[in-house]
């Protein structure tokens, strides 16, 4: 019964709204009736928007960060000091740092988590990329920020591993991290406090 | 500092999906990262899906109702009662109904609530088309679906006014909706039970 009285373009919409996270079904048909009302302000742009972000937006061929250039912005930008690397686990906690303003080099954007238990193995997670990154001339420090899971831990060392040998010193995130906490939640202060004090790993 | 490295058109993206009700500043990041790892399946067919309701969605003529065809496919179904129509505030209260499932006549969407402090008068809302829906020839019955809140039931009697001298009777939801309450959040079963214990106004 629920939804035959809708007509399929309609339909159509909310159950692909109903997909993004944050939004279930109650909600997309909100946010359909919402976007209805405010057809020219919001609607045709929102629609738009989304077309052109997924031709233009292209994950950095460098980092892994997502942008509509690449090598990304953070990548090009000249002030950026390319002896620091901090590696991350995803785009999500890469913003998460650069919200917290604390590390003004470039990232290295994982892709995942090592997880034997889901599958994930180190050749489904952008290290070998990052072996070479840490090899080149000038860099001197590559910074652990990974969640404070068992998953994150496992990964950390599993990267640390990779890197002995390397002329770079490896540090990473201090335990200012709560225990179980994921980066993106994080409030600013915990991250930046981390950031701070880093320390050898 | 917040976004300075994210690129405009994912910026753009992420601005526009925050004005969707229930998403803020950092739901839309999420939505926009799952979006970005979706593309084929989700995040082209979203703004394909988007611009297409925007363009072919319409208000019915007749009722109010939101549909890609006109009259909506309730006014067109030839098993809905047409002696009986259903009064309700917007079209997801039409929709809320709708759930319910029990109602087999037709609807009138008002298109919001009589407001004196918001300064929404009768003029503003559909309320002279009702009446020369009222006044057609087989039309037995309005019934009332409005809010329990001060503005619901000021609509409620003014509506009920303006049908007096029509030969129709003029019932109400009974008060199994919860005082205070809009029908959009109600579970399924309250508002069948209100709609059979409807009584006259």
């Amino acid at each position: 019964m629920a939804s035959s009285n809708i007509g399929p373009e309609l339909q159509r919409m909310i159950d692909l709204l109903a997909k993004l996270p944050g939004l279930g079904p109650r909600s997309a048909k909100r946010a359909a009736l919402h976007l209805l009302n405010r057809r020219d302000p919001l609607m045709r742009p929102l629609a738009y928007a989304i077309a052109e972000a997924a031709d233009k937006v292209q994950a950095c061929a460098t980092c892994g960060n997502l942008d509509s250039i690449n090598p990304c912005a953070v990548c090009a930008d000249p002030a950026r000091d390319r002896s620091v690397i901090c590696i991350v686990e995803s785009v999500g906690d890469l913003w998460a740092m650069e919200r917290a303003g604390a590390h003004r080099g470039t990232y290295h954007v994982l892709g995942g988590l090592l997880s034997p238990l889901d599958g994930v193995g180190p050749d489904d997670l952008k290290i070998g990329k990052l072996v070479a990154r840490a090899s080149e001339e000038g860099v001197t420090e590559v910074i652990l920020a990974l969640a404070t899971t068992v998953d994150g831990q496992t990964t950390a060392h599993y990267v640390a591993d990779q890197l002995l040998g390397k002329d770079v010193s490896i540090t990473q995130l201090s335990q200012g991290v709560p225990v179980g906490g994921e980066l993106d939640y994080l409030d600013e202060g915990t991250i930046a406090a981390a950031m701070r004090s880093r320390r050898p790993t």
